[in-house]
């Protein structure tokens, strides 16, 4: 049961963007220009640097609902998004993802330890500053949303069938402010 | 010396929202209705918890800057903001604020770990869902500031007076997306 009282049924971020819209607006809409805009990263690759590092912080509701964004975004027959969370390291991946995944790594666990030699590696398989900006932003962003959803206690299904239909919604429709059901 | 290109001379997160406004834009209005608008914690308050969560991070332009808003905020002639950083459940401060501060700590370490008996004794002391909510996005948001601006090494200023000036600009304009200088 969560911390307040929240919409009953509506899992995770819904219910809080729900309850107060007002900060809602502006972490749906960086979620919106961070995951889906422009950016030299696909937002299939996006949303899973989003569904690594909820993996790392254990936040179940995000780690399953972007990592579902991510099988629906990349068309996933070749299971990339489990075998990333897995082990991205041997993972059919990208050189440059890779490096860009020990990245949001160190951002997860303690940005300062991002070094020169982390973003010379991956420079070195042709990372751009934008690359790397975006990267460390989606990491610190779900740093945030994934504390938010675990530190109010909100309603995290576990049935897999409920987030594959989360992940077509964010796949196609993308962050749209919920409204309030009556 | 940042890990990308950003406008020299500007420090922490100026720099990073003046080199991309667009994920600026939400970052700041987020800062601004959380630190600024209606809410039954005083923008002192607010900032205090920033300080606080910027502090466990390590982060010393976020905890700077913030504490410095703090000190301005609350006119801190009884020094409230250094005691607090320094051993917040001996300073001069409420048994809520004190209580909402323990919450605070959990969010930054592991969201996860907040409990009933945390948010009863946050209660028992007067704390409303409106206190939780903004204390637990508070210290989750700055979890996601602090590794932005230390995952990309922002410049971090040292000299006291430059965060002295900051807090009192965050204290009196809030939080307005800064422009590039030319």
């Amino acid at each position: 049961m969560a911390h307040i009282k929240l919409e009953e049924g509506i899992p995770g971020i819904r219910s809080l963007v729900i309850y107060r819209p007002d900060t809602g607006k502006p972490l749906y809409d960086l979620a919106q220009v961070l995951l889906r805009e422009e950016s030299p990263l696909s937002s299939a690759e996006r949303e899973l640097i989003a569904a690594y590092v909820s993996n790392m912080n254990t936040c179940n509701f995000c780690m399953s609902s972007h990592a579902a964004a991510a099988r629906y975004l990349f068309q996933d027959e070749a299971q990339t998004v489990d075998l990333v969370l897995e082990d991205y390291q041997n993972a059919p991946i990208s050189d440059k993802l890779k490096a860009l995944l020990t990245i949001a790594g160190k951002v997860q666990t303690d940005a300062r330890t991002v070094s020169d030699d982390d973003v010379n590696t991956a420079r070195s398989f042709g990372a751009t500053d934008r690359d790397i900006h975006d990267t460390v932003l989606i990491a610190a962003a779900f740093c945030m949303f994934n504390r938010y959803v675990d530190g109010l206690a909100t309603l995290s299904p576990t049935a897999p069938e409920l987030y594959a239909q989360m992940g077509e919604r964010m796949g196609t429709l993308g962050y749209v402010l919920p409204k309030k059901s009556n």
